[in-house]
């Protein structure tokens, strides 16, 4: 690599995350934006994304002529290859080529993937995941990402839409999830899940100091892990809920793989991981066959918030 | 190939078949031996797939110089690259080198592999799945295989125990299956699953035709498209909930791999499969995501009862 700096970006529904590595896959500076999800049109997304890069440049004095690559993650589904955004849940893309676009205005080349594909992708190459050759990962955040190394490489499925298991259905008859189905993983396991479980037990008149944290469906993960401490009866239920389906749900892809590791990251794991591990460790032969689980390591990711930039630069580096 | 003749089988729980492929990878001799399961040490099983070989090679008139290789699957974990039985739920084999003994008698090279895993390999490279790149298959018998296919290769997992998603658990509250879990798809969906369904009802006092072939907790499946043919109650009612549960594990294994095909395999496919089939796709698309739903075609095997036997082709010449 003839120059010295790459610049990683995590974009999400309601923020953009961004930090510049130097040649030795060092961060060297950061910087965290709020977008606003919704309404707004591709460009209006991409502006934020623009400015963070460029105050970026501007404020930690790189060479902008050392400048090798950016790369960013989006949720949703991704183009990999042609470096198009095919569709996002959560942000006004569709179609979106947003490598051409990003390219003429930085002059380097540019790389997009799914965001939680290149978070484990991260942990592979850099973080807990390492020297591991098939790998189930979960993220659990607002959603319930996955992604999956087989046979040592990101395995992306047909079109990209592969690994999309927290939307394998675990009952049938379960609560509606976002996406249309009714008892997914995500319904039950992701922050909306645990906060619909909130917002039902408040409306039963009990009483939890999370009634507050609740806002637009999601609480956030500070608070849980607070709540969690001060053994906050409604908040231990949601998460000894979510850690039951996790455990199910991490069972039938033991089953269905065979992996050598599963690991769990996103937000609500860099705040209460060790909580999460503990549960689900506790349920989880229940739901995988023995001989299958007794060469499954089970562990929470390590690169914390910073799994996704890290997996944007092993997409850079090609490895 | 210098030498003309391939040797295939397919070992099962009671039944070993055996075919004679010629250098165009035609069938041009057959031979099927009811073996026992149970008791018996690996050697009593190896007894009847030696004389099936024997009695192939001379019933056939082929000249034994010309026998290029031999191949078999068995149920179970099966350690492809060494020729070994790892564990058979049915059969006495544990870590069983069956390939340095078939090679020691036959003087020719021997391969084995996963029933199910060389099913759907069968399917791939001579059948219904030519073509596609990512494929899962549901093999519907006695129990509930899974096979894929992943980038246009067959995938194992780690150490040949992957795709076991015949015991994904879509009800953690289900019926007891044989592996111990509770509401594996195979405790609902296959023979066995079915069969307890019908046991059940009997038990309850109703009338079907199914009755009397259940044995040993499982029916043979021809009885089965009669019984579905004259409308009979209580066999449709077993076939309604095993396809409702077979459209839920599929939707979840599109959603999980985003393959370009699912296809259904087996004996009770073979015999009424344009039921299942028509049944599952009109369930299937409640249970993925439309995005990842459109990309997928759903089809039933065409090798039928050959398709294991043109697996041991494949694998025989490394395809």
């Amino acid at each position: 690599m003839a120059k010295k700096y790459n610049i990683c970006l995590d974009v999400g529904g309601t923020k953009v995350l961004g930090a510049i590595f130097n040649e030795n896959d060092e961060i060297i500076y950061r910087l965290k934006k709020r977008s606003k999800s919704g309404g707004e049109g591709s460009q209006d997304v991409e502006k934020v994304i623009v400015s963070v890069v460029e105050e970026m440049i501007k404020e930690s004095g790189i060479d902008k002529k050392e400048l090798n690559a950016i790369a960013s993650c989006a949720p949703g589904v991704i183009d990999q290859d042609k470096g198009i955004v095919v569709f996002t849940p959560n942000l006004p893309w569709r179609n979106y080529d947003i490598r051409a676009s990003m390219e003429k205005k930085f002059g380097v080349p540019f790389y997009v993937g799914n965001d939680v594909n290149l978070g484990v992708l991260g942990e592979y190459k850099f973080g807990a995941a390492k020297g591991y050759k098939n790998i189930v990962g979960f993220f659990v955040g607002t959603g319930m990402g996955g992604g999956l190394i087989l046979n040592g490489e990101l395995f992306t499925g047909n079109q990209f839409k592969g690994a999309e298991y927290g939307h394998m259905i675990l009952d049938p008859e379960g609560p509606l999830c976002n996406c249309g189905q009714r008892g997914c993983l995500e319904a039950f396991s992701s922050k909306q899940g645990m906060s619909a479980y909130i917002r039902q037990q408040v409306a039963r008149g009990r009483k939890t100091m999370m009634a507050e944290h609740v806002v637009d469906g999601v609480f956030r993960s500070k608070p849980l892990k607070k709540a969690l401490k001060e053994k906050d009866e409604v908040a231990t239920e949601a998460v000894d809920r979510a850690c039951h389906y996790l455990a199910v749900a991490t069972g039938n892809m033991i089953n269905t793989i065979s992996p050598d590791l599963v690991i769990y990251g996103g937000g609500v794991i860099e705040a209460v991981g060790d909580v999460f591990l503990k549960k689900i460790l506790a349920e989880v032969d229940r739901y995988c066959m023995p001989q299958i689980r007794n060469t499954v390591d089970i562990k929470i990711a390590e690169l914390g918030d910073d799994s996704i930039l890290y997996g944007d630069l092993a997409l850079i580096k090609g490895l």
